[in-house]
């Protein structure tokens, strides 16, 4: 059966019925009190299943040799194999923790070392991070901005429909969910002010962006081309890059965000394989105009149209908790699919130069804000720069991130049969 | 007696009077046909010292006891010990090398082992970089560049003389000297036309720029202060920051340079510790207003006097070598002297915010240009945009460079006593 099947179910007690059922397998790298050494793991309902134990058993000889590739640090190895392994992969775990398949179900030694209770499991980055890229892919999120910072009339700079537009962000400081943030000092200067000053910043934000992690990516000086850009796409997950827009305003020009972005960048620690995706694939923005040969989606290269099924129907939610406001209030509903620019499409713009992407880069969206109020993904947007403060039940206000405050972002899949939890970004701010 | 006496001479032969004496002593990471295995190196004269082998035959055992810090495929170790470590390495492997100290000079077996000539090792990258750094700390080039794209009385933007500016550059695309480089394509836009166009960029420059490798780095969140900032330096290399000047015009707005750039970066083989430049500190250009607090040297904290003696005098050159042009012909020479932010500035900024620095990470100074029109430091600026092409002998003249080009940058700091030469940089575009 195909692991996407909707009739699977797992043994494992809580799965089916969880946002970790067996049609998700999001892999991380973890480890626990009893084993230190960190190693790579998949989500089974409220479970990690070892993979380590597993290769150690020789439940991957036939697939990988010898090889050690789940007995690591990162996903890097992993991610490194390619497309066919990752299928290989796929199938193998998810016959093993089929419901009517005996080989772990029946075996209750290999069973108890190998599925670890998820409070157990302390969860670590998902790969050494070589290179993080950051695109700026919502083309209402650039609108946004655009109308804030110039002119609604001219809020699209004249290169955004043509490029998918990104740079080069700080890998050091991409930190798993749950890593409490400290609010960064910088250089701020007010527009009146003679000389900028040096503080904590007072405008700290989120941007609600996915990302993913490419696989055994190409040589320096060989582009991946789009058609086949999407092969080398191993998994998505969840990121906020957090932005202090005052650092921000005053630093940008003319090379671009740095310290206002790199203090820290917070990603989920699941990265969810990008064949759990396949069935919630839909349609994106339509692309006008059309795009140069190099970023044109097979299907529009024949036909003009847009592009069917090279986005996906993921929803993202992102909610504020703060001191006195405990129950996380959700703040903004935006999807995946509202992105103009594909993953693909971005994959191949990245390397149409040359530039060389490595097993475990990160290639994040830039914040996704959706077409409505409400669906916008960062506090720059919803509050407006301020003109329009957030109303929290607790009766607090919120125009940026205050101290204490916490940011949980969320994103899922809903099909008919099952739902798709892609896990959780969170951050306190200290 | 220290390392940088200048009486010390060593057994190696000619390598007092070549730009590599026991004054200097570079690290490298190289393999041999003989041992393929990458590790660390040190030059003397035309030779190679093997640090693997020493470390093999207990030389370092009293430093670094049982762990290995030599006999790896980078640098990041030895970077990771710390400016203490360093010194102790140096003084050792000074020791080792002296005329007078038999211990290496009289054991034929360890020396034939030890002392690798020049063109048996094959250099590669210094370091597994996690994190490049690109500034943009030389006024004279961010003037001119200013003159030439928006206003010569607006030349440089307002945070400039506050903000040692800089962004993240493209790790994985940095390449040893010697590799070649592949002419990026990518889209540009006349400014006249309606669209922007695909193809080969026409409009390809070097960048003079030097860049150093960090040392133990940084906790997230805990910033390196100005007065720490020069003990985390491990070392000094050159670097060719190759830039795409059409492609960067297009799509630079508002993130920064991203495939402009990231096609290709050259480094020196070799890092020159800071140790080594000791003799060679001066005075910078005075700066003015006086930077903010975090920013302020030491020494210009008491007098408010320009700080004296936190950079270093460096000689630069490029040479351009074509197909007709077999001699190199120079037709820039500079220095690191005239950058106006300094290393231990560019350090304290990068961190102020909390971001953190591992070791390895390599952060270069953006192109140097000194004060006249022949120090420039990149193609754009000393043809001035096209309008004054340069003239070789060989009667060809460019604006910028052409297939089959190669451009060769050489550092050297000359003392009373020796010379040190900073190796060479050299990529030809293919």
């Amino acid at each position: 059966m195909h692991p996407n099947d909707p009739a699977l179910k797992s043994f494992v007690p809580g799965a089916d019925d969880s946002g970790f059922p067996i049609q998700n397998l999001p892999y991380g790298v973890f480890r626990t009190p009893a084993d230190d050494k960190p190693r790579v793991g998949v989500r089974i309902g409220e479970h990690v299943l070892d993979l380590k134990v597993l290769e150690h058993a020789g439940h991957f000889e036939d697939l990988f040799g010898d090889t050690h590739v789940f007995c690591k640090w990162g996903l890097n190895r992993f991610m490194s194999l390619g497309a066919e392994a990752w299928t290989n992969a796929r199938q193998r775990i998810s016959e093993l923790l089929r419901a009517d398949n005996g080989t772990l179900r029946d075996n209750a030694a290999l069973r108890e070392q190998a599925l670890v209770p998820l409070e157990a499991a302390h969860m670590l980055l998902p790969a050494e991070i070589g290179d993080y890229t950051d695109f700026y892919s919502s083309k209402q999120h650039a609108y946004n901005v655009g109308c804030m910072f110039r002119d609604p009339k001219n809020a699209l700079l004249p290169n955004w429909l043509w490029i998918p537009v990104g740079y080069h962000g700080r890998a050091s400081s991409i930190v798993p969910s749950g890593t409490p943030v400290r609010r960064p000092r910088g250089q701020t200067k007010a527009d009146d002010a003679e000389a900028p000053t040096f503080g904590p910043s007072r405008l700290l934000d989120f941007e609600l962006e996915m990302g993913f992690f490419t696989g055994p990516g190409n040589t320096l000086g060989e582009p991946i081309t789009i058609e086949s850009a999407e092969r080398q796409i191993f998994g998505v997950t969840l990121v906020n890059d957090w932005s202090a827009r005052d650092i921000q305003k005053w630093e940008y020009v003319p090379l671009g965000p740095f310290l206002a972005k790199n203090f820290a960048t917070t990603v989920s620690p699941w990265v969810t394989p990008r064949a759990a995706l396949e069935p919630f694939r839909t349609t994106g923005p339509e692309q006008d105009p059309q795009p140069l040969e190099y970023l044109r989606i097979p299907e529009s290269k024949r036909d003009g149209a847009p592009a069917a099924g090279w986005t996906y129907d993921i929803k993202l939610e992102v909610a504020l908790q703060t001191e006195k406001q405990r129950e996380p209030f959700v703040i903004s509903r935006s999807n995946f699919k509202h992105l103009y620019w594909t993953m693909a499409q971005q994959l191949a713009h990245h390397t149409v130069n040359g530039c060389n992407l490595r097993p475990g880069d990160l290639l994040a969206s830039g914040t996704i804000s959706g077409p409505t109020p409400d669906s916008y993904g960062s506090m720059l947007e919803l509050a407006w720069r301020g003109e329009r403060p957030i109303q929290l039940p607790s009766g607090e206000e919120r125009k940026f991130i205050q101290d204490g405050d916490t940011v949980i972002m969320r994103a899922y899949c809903e099909g008919p049969a099952y739902r798709l939890d892609l896990g959780e970004c969170v951050g306190r701010i200290m």
